[in-house]
């Protein structure tokens, strides 16, 4: 049997959705955890994964991908090889060796701060950000920020998991960015 | 001119070696700190540094790749997909969502901890440790632990940095593990 390309697509959609774990009550009671582990390790999965998110951002003129620590690394690493492109890693304060600029951002409670090489992006930069999850958007707007900071140009990011009921999209079409996602819960 | 598999590989590990940056006094006064974020922007060294950490494990019947949060994931991860293995992620305490056991590892001052999920390895796996920076061994040498404690079958581990003063290598050959680095310093 062959199978058209939407039908393979919707095959392989399934197949990593099947594979991401629910875990209840994590990191607290309540809240029901998306564990993209289990993803991971399996091989299968993961490749298509990779493969899927890149698929939109072929011919783009994409020069660079941002990703933040530490899940994020797992699928923006990969894009970034996958399209041949440079990676420049995002992290929490004081992790980053060279001179940095950075943002705050909101958690639940308190507030977190990100960082980003000054030197990492460059005016003509056209920039893909890549996480594993999309929930509130509040790691990804700071990360835009600081990447329009310094001159890059970014209209999308893109995830494996979108949680839909945080408005997390909502949050970052306000920033003028659009978000693509390969599975939502 | 046709160059050599060897020549080719001299280039290609020159091209890594010059697109790591060193940071003096970093983190603290008196260390050079060998900045492979510099690295990771350059596609051409990154995804060279990628196919070469992988070479010498191709057809060795490996089943699992190990990495470590969060720099060793831009490379651990990357070879698992290169390699079409699972990936399996080693993080710090409290990470991981799911049932885990844990090592301790010495710390210059005190000791920090190590995680692993409990069903990420199975006795049959023939595992890969990767990271960036080989210092003195003992975060790998405690993944190690983690590993053979699962009933993993784990020989070898691939750097893309070694630090040869700080006696990493002799430290993991005492575990019986191989180590493979692309540049030492």
């Amino acid at each position: 049997m062959m199978l058209s390309p939407q039908e393979k697509r919707k095959l392989m959609i399934n197949n990593i959705q099947n594979s991401i774990k629910n875990i209840p009550n994590y990191p607290k009671p309540g809240i029901l955890f998306r564990d993209i582990s289990s993803l991971l390790t399996n091989p299968v999965a993961y490749a298509d994964s990779v493969a899927l998110l890149v698929e939109p951002y072929r011919d783009k003129g994409i020069t660079k991908v941002v990703g933040t620590e530490a899940r994020g690394f797992l699928f923006s690493a990969p894009v970034a090889l996958s399209l041949g492109v440079g990676f420049v890693p995002v992290r929490k304060q004081g992790k980053l060796p060279r001179e940095t600029i950075s943002e705050d951002y909101q958690l639940e409670y308190g507030t977190d701060t990100l960082e980003i090489h000054r030197d990492s992006i460059k005016p003509d930069d056209k920039v893909l950000v890549i996480d594993d999850l999309l929930a509130t958007g509040g790691t990804i707007a700071a990360t835009v920020k600081l990447i329009r900071r310094l001159g890059g140009e970014v209209n999308d990011a893109a995830f494996i998991i979108k949680l839909s009921e945080l408005e997390g999209e909502k949050h970052l079409i306000d920033q003028n960015i659009c978000c693509y996602s390969l599975v939502s819960f």
